[in-house]
């Protein structure tokens, strides 16, 4: 598989960015480390117009997609990657610094998979519930003293250990590598992981498992659970099959 | 040597730096990932105000050093890194990607050296001018349809891969390496290296070697010349002796 057609199957996807400077920055980097695919979750409309419109604004940022909630942006995606520093929580999710990353993600892709890397609004960073979404949180090593990253800094940073790590060896993706999920197909995208976790929340609903005050806390651990263990599609559709049949039971 | 220690022998250089925001992403990408040193070249006056009293400037943007040129600027470093892309120009010195930089600088600091990366004018890049005065030409590996990076992006890309791969391991510096200066004392700094080019071009001329309409180009290639040489200052000590002497006794 060329690196052209793997780059085409990262994204980018920048959660409710504010500043347009901010947004053509991230465009720019794109452009410079041969990277197309955008998307734009909860944009602030009149900030996400002017950066679109701006003079020179690459043609990727014009075709970006823009959608409502993290998980329509990530729906293809098999390997979903927060970025953030470590300072201000601990994580519920494993953490990667950024220098080894470019090994995951070149398996992800070497196995046909989908990759987004995930960035949070300027200010606060990827929520808890943003991140509950990713299977993994990635670390940028950054100084403790101010740990925090421009948002154009913080993507240029990424595709460019990406770009140098990932892809530069064309070859790479065609090496088998053992998985826990080798000879048993591709990881599940993000869509069918929540596809099957409404469906076990519904059994768990009608088991009277969840009760309604603990149910917000319940649907965020069985996220989490689903990106920890990180089934193939055919893994997922057998526990689909056996969900979906319990939950018949229970109803019956 | 510690890390910590090791950071403060590392430079940024911004010749002529225009937009007040690039400096000040400079600045806060230095601040991320440990770096203090700052100097500015030819500093557009006002936009370089403006960048120094922006709410929550760092304070190594108050602290840096401002000359009017970049030789000024570099004169106590041992390495000169000038930054840049390729597609104008074919370069005059040796060219590194960025990844295979950390290296080199680990070994400059461990021998007791300073390093300075050179970064050019927003629009136009380095000048040749410019980058004869650098030991190499650093290129970030970008896409060669839009290879030219923002200057905040470019600083922050080149400084993690250095705080990554050129500082993580404190005791790497520690490890005796072969170079071609063993056994003969530390690299001559920048300002030394003119001294000596100084001295050379009066003996060039006081033997007539350098018709005047040359004198510009012969003074190029000499600097390009004792940046590839790269002497140690015992060795730059020697070579002043001798053309001293020559110069001498072209003169009597």
């Amino acid at each position: 598989m060329p690196a052209e057609d793997q780059r085409d199957r990262l994204e980018v996807v920048l959660v409710s960015p504010r500043n347009p400077l901010n947004i053509g920055a991230v465009a720019r980097a794109m452009a410079n480390f041969g990277f197309s695919r955008l998307a734009v979750v909860a944009a602030y409309a009149p900030h996400w117009r002017e950066a679109r419109s701006a003079v020179g604004a690459p043609e990727l940022l014009r075709s970006a997609e823009e959608t409502d909630s993290l998980a329509e942006a990530i729906r293809d995606c098999t390997l979903v990657a927060g970025t953030g520093t470590l300072t201000h929580r601990r994580p519920e999710q494993a953490v990667v610094r950024l220098p080894d990353l470019a090994p995951l993600v070149a398996r992800e892709l070497g196995h046909g998979g989908r990759v987004a890397l995930v960035f949070g609004p300027e200010k606060h960073g990827l929520s808890r519930e943003d991140l509950s979404h990713c299977n993994l949180l990635v670390e940028i090593p950054t100084d403790a003293r101010q740990p925090s990253m421009n948002l154009g800094q913080a993507v240029a940073v990424c595709l460019y250990e990406l770009a140098c790590h990932a892809f530069s060896q064309q070859d790479s993706s065609l090496q088998p590598e053992a998985t826990s999920h080798d000879g048993n197909g591709p990881t599940a995208a993000s869509a069918r992981l929540d596809l099957l976790a409404g469906v076990v929340e519904e059994t768990m609903i009608a088991a009277n498992y969840s009760p309604v005050r603990m149910r917000e806390a319940n649907r965020h651990d069985l996220r989490l659970l689903l990106r920890r263990l990180r089934p193939s599609e055919r893994d997922t559709r057998r526990i689909l099959g056996i969900f979906r049949r319990i939950l018949w039971r229970l109803r019956r």
